[in-house]
């Protein structure tokens, strides 16, 4: 978790502390369990939702509104709409007919805790809280700031973002399947691709939305989305890197999956030296982006550099 | 199909042919195949989509929103994005750890005709495309309206609306089976309540989101929401009544599955005669709270008398 050089080290670790208790506090009101037959769908979203993950998205998206003067009640709450979304993606890709993994954040993923039919309904209604949750007055009393809100999260979240890119990964699987000892039949600039969908959008979301509740025009968050693009492709080269030689305790789930499918990764199609050093050019390049801000940009230069560092 | 008594025979059958042409062609629109590995997502979103479904729900929104001067352009896309969400929920529905049907309108679920893993993705990113139509400028340039919008599709399918009512049928089920012999585990009142958020919330969303492009204020609304919960509960009420004793091929899906699980319905809980009068009782009411509107209201009292006299 330490960072070290061009910022304090502490900085981060205690952004990331913070934004986990705040996090799991809003969950906790926004999911009361009713006292009728939807109790075991509450639970089963607050299994998924409450006390585990990083919460980077809305970190990203908090430091960046924190910048530009938003309130820090408005961002967090904002933070928890684009996670809501992060959490119940992560609850369709374990499902039996996805990933199949039963384990998340070192518990038992949510059809092993409930049941597969109760994992897609806790999915679906994540899904639709997340928009919920945006369009609640406390994020922002201007409807024109909480429609770009809500335009540039469902953008993010469909066919053309996250689940796009979930999509492309299920076929690099099939097209592994039929490539046996090759590269796992995609390329470089088709698993970039993949990848810039399956987590890059939702991670440029984060500070996109952090900008728009900042009231920043869209020219002038030019830089911000090349932070948010070189940190996403950064992340997504050390998530190759840590699955094909990780720690699967630290992780708290099963690594070594792709190269046992035989899947195109960054680290099978370049190898893991060339990958990692990849990582550190886009690091330092998103870093690079943020030249024009002073410290108030610290916390998005210290999730860059964490990028690198992270263990899991 | 046929409508008789107070409103002319064919307006009802003229609106839903329209509605059908209007919701495919701009689903077909919105759904271009892409020419990359997001393909059979994109197909597997169009087969559910397109060509299929009463679009009872874009009829409902575009004739509420017609009565108040609402072009029925923007009534329409409006529409398609409630169906965006009936859609998905259906697709997610079938899955066979949910209903674990085969045939939707006559034709191969979605997970039939391609997998599973790709009929979760094809629900959620019908799911995400719902609110990214729903933002469209095209279906109104006030951001106000844009986010009551917005508000109301997202409380309607998440945990207090239709995905809490499928949590709560699920239930049912399992009730069922540890009350073998007996009513199937649910009362009466909280087989309404189920089916309220299960089948009404979103039936209730489709004529409030008319009403709010029409710009009628909440205090406005409340005949119109009476009118809605009470075709909504009688539409639930004849779907009971069709599971019962309807024809499985014009149904285009497998019926007689309520009482196979043993299931509690309006059905087995007050038999077949008093439902009917029940459900009839209720689509006189809804017309009643009609009493305030002349001809504009016509096609809104065809809907509610249809709901009796459909077929399948």
């Amino acid at each position: 978790m330490a960072v070290e050089g061009i910022v304090q080290p502490d900085l981060l670790g205690t952004a990331l502390t913070q934004m986990r208790e705040d996090v799991d506090r809003h969950f906790d009101v926004l999911l009361p369990v009713p006292d009728d037959a939807r109790a075991p769908l509450v639970n089963a979203m607050r299994h998924a939702a409450i006390g585990g993950g990083k919460r980077l998205r809305p970190l990203l998206l908090a430091a960046t509104a924190e910048m530009y003067g938003v309130t820090r009640d408005s961002a967090v709450r904002a933070g928890c709409a684009v996670e809501a979304i992060h959490v119940y993606s992560l609850i369709h890709d374990d499902l039996p007919c996805m990933d199949d993994d039963d384990l998340r954040h070192g518990e038992p993923t949510v059809h092993v805790a409930f049941d597969e039919a109760t994992a897609v309904l806790a999915g679906d209604s994540l899904h639709a809280l997340a928009f919920d949750i945006l369009i609640s007055p406390q994020v922002t009393a201007d409807p024109f700031i909480r429609s770009e809100l809500v335009a540039t999260l469902a953008k993010a979240s469909g066919m053309d973002g996250m689940a796009g890119g979930q999509m492309m990964d299920m076929m690099a699987e099939q097209a592994a399947k039929g490539d046996e000892g090759g590269e796992g039949g995609f390329d470089l600039h088709t698993v970039t691709r993949l990848q810039q969908l399956k987590t890059g959008a939702l991670l440029g979301a984060s500070v996109e939305m952090g900008a728009i509740l900042g009231r920043i025009p869209p020219e002038g968050r030019t830089h911000l989305r090349n932070y948010a693009r070189d940190i996403g492709l950064a992340f997504q080269i050390v998530d190759d890197l840590l699955d094909h030689e990780g720690d699967e305790e630290l992780a708290g789930k099963a690594l070594r999956k792709d190269a046992a499918a035989g899947k195109a990764t960054f680290v099978s199609l370049v190898g893991a030296d060339r990958a990692r050093e990849q990582a550190q050019v886009l690091v330092d390049q998103a870093v690079g982006h943020l030249a024009s801000h002073g410290a108030e940009a610290d916390v998005l230069r210290a999730v860059a550099c964490y990028i690198t560092e992270r263990d899991y």
